[in-house]
């Protein structure tokens, strides 16, 4: 079922980072982006794909992995992803990629998440720097980094209470909670 | 397989209009939406539900379904789609959307596929003209249109040529012919 699928996907952000990931792996997931929806059929989208350590290296430091926990930056050294995927939009097909690239991460990361691995959609990338440290040419716009590994985190979903608070925290065991909000708050008119 | 739900998965334009949706199901989809990744969990989207003749018939003429069949503009009274989602951006919770939309759309496509419906993501839209035949509220951007339904059309995935068209067809059949980059085209580096 794909609800179950949907459900085991949240967002991970600490990683089994002994896991390897073979590059067979991520080029079958990015096979399902390939066979997935793009707007009038351009196919702007393309992919750098990184599964070895020293090029994982590279990528890291220009990644923010949080906006709400306060005592912690990012996954350490042995929680850190097994691989990468990195979504460019190719300038010389197209010049903006509409959501073409939120598609493809869902693709992404349900093909993983059947896969038993995780991963987290990364849209706060230090851009420069990391088009310098892989030697990304200018044609490309780095629009997404999708982290991927073995998750090593539990993943809980809550509900939007009525302050409309939705960040999300980690309770002293180091389970990671997230507040959605309610079917009925989302929908706007139906009938 | 989710494999096999992509593919399945074939951007639809015409439809068994006899058949109907019900509410529930429309629900039951946007719950996959709610349930997937958001930018910083935000959750900005809202959604407007529309499964009755009358709100359909509303929504329809503000769409453009397609930019490259030349001889076929949308579909006729009896092939058109049973029910819609329209995309909103809650501009009250954020002023940009990101690929919000398009993670959600995948999913409520992928959710559409695993129930033998089908549909299509529209973009090209008479905005304003939606607004006011809907009655949205300024608060909301409209993002898309998801156009849902019993798919009556066949669809095939071909293999972009060498001259890189990517423009879809219909062969004298009426069967749907969609070029797809091939992978190694799409990844640009890999190791």
């Amino acid at each position: 079922m794909i609800r179950d699928l949907i459900l085991k996907n949240r967002s991970c952000r600490r990683f089994y980072s002994e896991i390897i990931i073979e590059l067979d792996t991520l080029r079958e997931l990015v096979d399902l982006a390939r066979l997935s929806a793009s707007a009038g059929n351009a196919q702007p989208l393309k992919y750098i794909l990184s599964c070895n350590p020293k090029k994982n290296a590279l990528i890291f430091p220009y990644l923010a992995w949080t906006g709400y926990l306060n005592d912690w930056s990012g996954p350490y050294e042995e929680e850190r992803p097994s691989a990468y995927i990195i979504i460019l939009g190719d300038t010389e097909i197209k010049q903006s990629f509409g959501c073409d690239h939120g598609i493809a991460s869902q693709s992404i990361l349900l093909g993983a998440t059947e896969k038993d691995l995780g991963g987290c959609i990364i849209g706060s990338i230090q851009r420069e720097e990391l088009r310098k440290a892989l030697r990304i040419p200018s044609r490309y716009e780095i629009l997404l980094v999708l982290a991927l590994g073995k998750p090593k985190e539990t993943v809980v979903i809550e509900t939007v209470g009525p302050t409309g608070d939705i960040k999300y925290w980690r309770d002293s065991k180091g389970i990671h909670h997230v507040p959605k909000r309610a079917l009925d708050e989302i929908i706007v008119d139906e009938s």
